[in-house]
């Protein structure tokens, strides 16, 4: 989670010390490792100048200058000064000045922030031509035609950019003007043609802008860069930023470029290219050009371009050229390139590099690769592999490129995607997914534990209400399905079977495909694509391995979940959570059983009879794990979850309890809590049925003994969750205690007792805690809740407004709140260390997963994460990349 | 709140230090500043020694030996040769051995722990006599009879305590003995009858008791030491200290003591006696005595005792003996004395002083009368008065020693004392109350704010379900009405509208009383009193404002309260809800309207409505606060609390406002939250609905503009709650400086914008939130029940079973959880005067009333604290003691 926090009164300070500093870059002046201040785009600008690599000249005006506009509606003291400076060098090194009406020097002006937000700014090109100097360029070109190409390119642009024409005003006009000629392509347009739409442009503007299009190539500059300014802050850019969490930036840079030609003739052209294949990570140059065009043609598609190989044929030596160029750059960068290039008259410009975009899977290949290559270490190339992206690898997806058909959008809560046919309840899933055969999507407001049979056989889950890590999305995750949570677009009517979105209807067996890494929800059944596993994601997995110092375990609550987590490389269980194996068919009519006695002796029962489930699943999950350490969490839920809802299901139940539907829903009624996740529930059970957590502990116990006995090592860590005082652990450590030490010396097995770290004050009497306990183990989710109010079942009702307005950046459960949540998390672990040096705390929550909450908790000096099945890999990558950069 | 935590691992280490130590201090070796290991008795029998007070000789086994054997069940390893030499030192003092059959020594065997627990635990008396001793002691003092009588007395107390032989099986042989001897006193048994019953109780004690009568005194001492320790953790001593909150006691101590006889005849005799009159504090002597009696014999209410006066006719030198030392003691405590004496053959001897327990009315008389005889200064004075013990003073009572027909407890929730006819509705409470005019009691499962109109027109308020600070128990407490909460004996039938009490029913129209001191429940009316107020009162307050730091304001939302806080002595409001004020009757359909409305535009007409309302509303309370400073917080609680929940009332809401009931039932369950505690309420809706804040600034503005023309001082403080980032902050903090933006010049009035504190982060981030806001107050409830994780409308299902184990002390939303909650309080005040080192932070919870909770908020340096309207004169007492104390 990232709140905002200073960052406006951090900004405050700063514009007082740039006020006097230095605004503006030439390229020879910056490099690679200036970022923040000159942009991505500037900074690897100013690098290629500094390797030699040909880069039209130019000039950076910093981030800052953009952050104080932002502000101040107005530029820095100095500014225009060191404006003027540097155009004038510019002007010397490119022997040509700006207005000059026989030479005219013609520049781009173009965005640039520190991280890449691609098109989402704005960007002007061929900025200097007026009535007169687009004579003077035509002059000294000698292609008049190219001239007027460029300044009607120039109007258009300008005009859409600076003075807020309507874009589409311009493309109707050359539209016309093609029909008229009857010509197909922009191209194809003569000179005279290119006139005649220059004056309609301007006609345009004149009709359209608020002022006068601007003939002074200095005011023109001038009104770029405020436009460029501006569209940092446009909405598009905004929500870019929002979409893709780039916080903490001070704005975007702008880069003033002299112009190169790539529409000069057959001699000339324009490409883009990644030094490898970006979507298999394969060793080939990749990327396309255009001869005859500017950048923008490539983007527009008018013209199809060539592969980048054709370029060979094209011109040889040219091709060569970029080929070393490619070599350069790979080397420089130690890491695959993004590049766009022009060609002018037969001379190579690069205009761009960066590091290029990859597919997860090409992330892991290149990393490898490089690493053969001897072009980066093991610790680099780890470090350069985007570890929040492995999800990608390990769930099946909607087949790349087909297309999507939309309807409403929620969460992303659980990753992959999943088709099948609507249902509305946990019942009729079962029905038809078992009976029928059938694949479906259970579609609910919110899902409860009783859903979860039916989440079970479900091939996804589509539910109106909760966010990132409600019941749904937590359970899903576990699970490793596809889950699209909190879709607020979407009416769910769960009795009449209906769902409606805007004017469409969905009914009950009607097919919708989930993408649960996207939030998207479409009609119909798309085609899928299977999970792609390869050496060389294990090769990455096992560098990870030997330099990672955090533990990385799973939540897994079943062996079957276990052996998945042990195939992912999982190295124990970090929570399995009894309550789960509650829910079974066969076991809930004992709970409830159990729930409804009277007293003690009415419980006797039913947890015998519980127990012997207990500890059958114990065994098979002692035996899958195979000596790895597990913590087991003794019964957290508050009761009311286990007992059923709906009418007839309380009819049945009242039945088979011999009393009558009045009274059991007056026992459910009693059950029910006004704020259940502050009630009655994890230990709290444990003080007021002691004999639950006892019967739990016995079912641990024999468990342990039977299959040590069988000569599998036992390793277990009996948890008490929701923990506050130290007094309730005591009770509850001396109750789970005294349970073992029923059995004796037959007790073989290896055992800890310890304690979740779930609610706040736990966190602030942790050296207290630590003196008594033999582990902690952070549950975040809860903590999170606790410490900052909010509950994640509930606050799908405000949190869209709060991103909306800046206050909160994303879910706030998605990762640890480090300014929060954090500082408690780190006061627990410094007091606890401060009684017991070496004491285990592990993380358990949902944020167990997170690669930066990973990070931080490597920081803060935890023992171990652990996490759903399915991302145990992410952790792994991550606890290595947290303590790569530990060690740096 | 007192959460036992680490007390058992600090007595472990201390069990090392005293294994060595010094277990016994005869009476001359201590003092009274020994009480935590002499116990409160041992310690002043030790002090009188010293001041030269007749005491019998004596010695202390200490606390710290009781806790070992608690611990070890035995005794510290010198601890026997220590008490040989103890007794060695007594019986050469005394001139006399235990066991002398010529002339024996004989004992006392009293408990006495640091606190007092009167009657708790248990004792023996005239220890050292068996079958030979007797008559020695018969031949030594000549008096046979005497010597019988002890004898049987001590084998009765022995056997009772010592040998767990049921008590009244001696009571049936002595009334047997005088049956047969057709006697009516004890006193009137001859020699001859009490050598029968001796024997007789020594068959008994052959029958019941598990090992014979013990004839060694040495090993009667030993098991009565032994029994006096174990009664330590009796149930009736625990159940009386968890009662008392008595926590973080070693244990009892032992006093031996030689025994004084007030039995032997018309020159002896015993008494017990107050240095003034408890009840009312008048300077009276005040006490009664019996001549020819022991201590048992008074209380046992045998004969009935003479008013101690009446001693100075029996024998005048006596008397002034015992005024003289009457005064001696009170000068040397400085506070009224509790004492005991026994008159043996002519001779006064002091067996136990102690400072006297006294009504709120006594103490406050005499800590005035003492300052004024110069024996205290105002600031001793003050630290002799009970703050807790006040609100006796501040609500009617039940008239003292009405016989209490109790039928069922619950939590004494709101103190003060109620009787009217049961209702069970709050249009019921209303109709009854307005219509018929009569007294009613309201009686809930639990009360939710749709019963505040009830509630304000019912006498009491009764509750089976919610804890200290539940609904019910705030509202009550806020209005100085009395209340019994959490009343969990009984059953409550609404529909039916009856209450079930074991095999009671009380009917609707049935009248009850309900005290709110003890939480009992009354069948009829009882004989009420009022609450007396005396000039006295008024001394202490002021002494109390001149010595305190802290600023005492009260929590108040209506005119009529802010008077009566005022009158209360309150300097300002803490905490004005403005919610309370919407639910009136003719604004309630605008709230509604706000709520129903499906944009903004929707809510501008019910906002225009409700300004004018809510102006109205503070241009009341401005006037009535007259330029103190106030606190008003802006919406609270979420919205689905001001919808109906009936479905009549649901009906005719939809009939209002022109839906379908449908409809309304499906907005009405939107608005539904699983922890609606922790969900879309506080700053969560001024971030959604800006307007709704907008609204009430601009109210609070209007009404601060037109105050303060018309020359009344107006100081607003605009609280934003639930505040838990700082973006939360900013956002509303802007929308309310806007809005007083919009009233630009006119605004004459002083405002301050600040934040509650109770989301425990914010106590985190609190440096980030001072640099920014300019008042803090912290909102101990919530961030209580977030940091510990309890939701206080669910506590009542598990906590008895918490206090029952042990596990908690006491209803942990009582008082400030200082080691939990308070860490982060001090957190947030330190980070907080990091940034504004002049910041003001005050404390309106619950506990801003509760002395102890005061203490703790002076001493981590608050600014002020502020409670409900009745418990200001405590709240300003308590601020003066913590003063005091931080002062010493």
């Amino acid at each position: 989670m990232v709140i905002p926090s200073s960052s406006v009164s951090k900004a405050t300070n700063s514009v007082k010390s740039y006020t006097k500093g230095k605004f503006i870059y030439s390229f020879d002046e910056g490099n690679k490792n200036m970022k923040e201040l000159l942009g991505g785009k500037g900074a690897n600008l100013a690098e290629m100048t500094k390797i030699g690599i040909p880069v039209p000249f130019g000039f950076t005006i910093t981030t800052e200058v953009c952050e104080y506009f932002s502000k101040n509606k107005d530029y820095p003291a100095e500014f225009a000064e060191q404006l003027q400076d540097k155009l004038k060098k510019l002007e010397v090194r490119m022997v040509k000045r700006l207005g000059d009406v026989r030479d005219p020097l013609l520049v781009s002006v173009r965005s640039g922030a520190a991280a890449s937000m691609p098109g989402m700014m704005d960007t002007v090109l061929n900025l200097g031509l007026n009535d007169e100097t687009v004579k003077g360029l035509a002059d000294k070109t000698g292609n008049e035609r190219f001239a007027y190409d460029c300044y009607r390119r120039f109007i258009q642009m300008f005009g859409d950019v600076v003075m807020n024409v309507e874009h589409n005003l311009f493309e109707e006009a050359i539209e016309k003007m093609k029909e008229k000629k009857e010509v197909k392509m922009d191209n194809d347009l003569s000179t005279e043609d290119l006139k005649e739409l220059v004056n309609e442009y301007k006609e345009i503007v004149k009709n359209h802008a608020a002022r006068p299009f601007p003939d002074n190539p200095l005011e023109q500059l001038k009104l770029s860069i405020e436009a460029v300014f501006k569209s940092w802050d446009n909405d598009r850019a905004k929500t870019y930023r929002r979409l893709n969490n780039i916080t903490g930036l001070k704005g975007t840079a702008v880069n003033i470029q002299s112009m190169v030609y790539g529409n000069m003739g057959d001699d000339s052209g324009t490409g883009v290219a990644f030094t490898r294949n970006p979507s298999t990570g394969d060793q080939n140059f990749y990327g396309e050009f255009l001869i005859n065009a500017q950048g923008e043609d490539v983007v527009a598609g008018i013209r199809t371009p060539l592969e980048i190989s054709k370029l060979e044929e094209v011109n040889e030596v040219l091709y060569k050229q970029l080929l070393g160029i490619r070599d350069v750059l790979e080397k420089h960068y130690k890491d695959m390139q993004d590049i766009e290039f022009t060609i002018e008259r037969g001379k190579l410009y690069l205009l761009q590099t960066r590091n290029g975009k990859r597919t997860s899977h090409a992330a892991i290949k290149i990393a490898v690769d490089m690493v053969s290559e001897g072009l980066l270490t093991k610790e680099e190339a780890l470090l350069k592999i985007d570890a929040k992206q492995l999800i990608q690898l390990l769930h099946p997806q909607i087949r790349k490129g087909a297309e999507r058909k939309v309807v409403a959008k929620g969460l992303p809560a659980s990753p992959g995607s999943a088709c099948g046919k609507v249902v509305f309840t946990a019942e009729d899933a079962t029905d038809w997914a078992t009976d029928k055969n059938e694949k479906v999507i259970l579609v609910r407001k919110e899902t409860s534990p009783e859903d979860i049979a039916g989440m079970h056989v479900a091939q996804g889950i589509l539910t109106a209400r909760g966010g990132m890590t409600s019941h749904a999305a937590v359970v899903c995750r576990g699970m490793g399905k596809c889950c699209v949570a909190g879709c607020t677009d979407i009416i769910v009517n769960i009795s009449a079977k209906k769902i409606l979105v805007g004017d469409i209807v969905i009914n009950e067996g009607d097919t919708i495909t989930l993408d649960g890494s996207t939030g998207e929800v479409m009609l119909g059944e798309m085609d899928m694509q299977d999970p792609e596993m390869t050496g060389d994601f294990k090769t990455v997995m096992e560098w990870a391995d030997s330099l990672k110092t955090l533990q990385v375990r799973t939540n897994a609550d079943t062996p079957h979940d276990c052996k998945v987590a042990i195939g992912f490389g999982a190295e124990g269980i970090g929570l399995c959570r009894t309550e789960h194996m509650f829910f079974n068919e066969d076991r809930i009519h004992f709970v409830r059983q159990m729930i409804l006695a009277k007293d003690e002796d009415g419980r006797i029962n039913p947890l015998k009879e519980l127990k012997k489930y207990q500890k059958e699943d114990f065994v098979g999950i002692f035996e899958a794990m195979a000596g790895r350490p597990m913590t087991i969490r003794l019964l957290d839920p508050p009761l009311h979850e286990f007992m059923p809802e709906k009418e007839d299901k309380i009819e049945e139940l009242a039945r088979d309890f011999n009393m009558t539907v009045e009274d059991l829903k007056l026992t459910i009624g009693n059950l029910h809590e006004i704020n259940p996740m502050l009630g009655h529930r994890g230990c709290r059970l444990g003080v007021t049925y002691p004999d639950i957590y006892k019967m739990q502990v016995q079912a641990i116990t024999e468990a342990g003994i039977e299959v040590q006995n069988k000569g599998i090592d036992v390793d277990v860590e009996i948890e008490i969750p929701l923990v506050g005082m130290l007094t309730e652990y005591k009770y509850l450590r001396d109750v789970a205690k005294q349970a073992i030490a029923e059995y004796g010396n037959e007790v073989n097995f290896k055992y800890k007792i310890g304690t979740m770290i779930e609610i706040p004050r736990a966190c602030l009497i942790a050296d207290e805690l630590a003196a008594e306990a033999e582990f902690f183990s952070f549950g975040t989710n809860d903590l999170t809740q606790m410490t900052l109010g909010l509950s994640r079942d509930d606050l799908g009702k405000f949190i869209p407004a709060y991103i909306e307005k800046g206050i909160l950046e994303r879910d706030p459960m998605a990762g640890i709140d480090q300014q929060g949540v954090g500082k408690l998390m780190d006061t627990c672990v410094k007091l606890a260390r401060k009684v017991k040096p070496e004491f285990e705390i592990g993380i358990c929550g949902e944020q167990g997963g997170d690669p930066e909450s990973i990070e931080f908790c490597h920081n803060i000096g935890l023992s171990l994460v652990s996490c759903s099945p399915y991302r145990v890999p992410i952790a792994r990558l991550a606890a290595a990349q947290a303590a790569i950069k530990g060690r740096m």
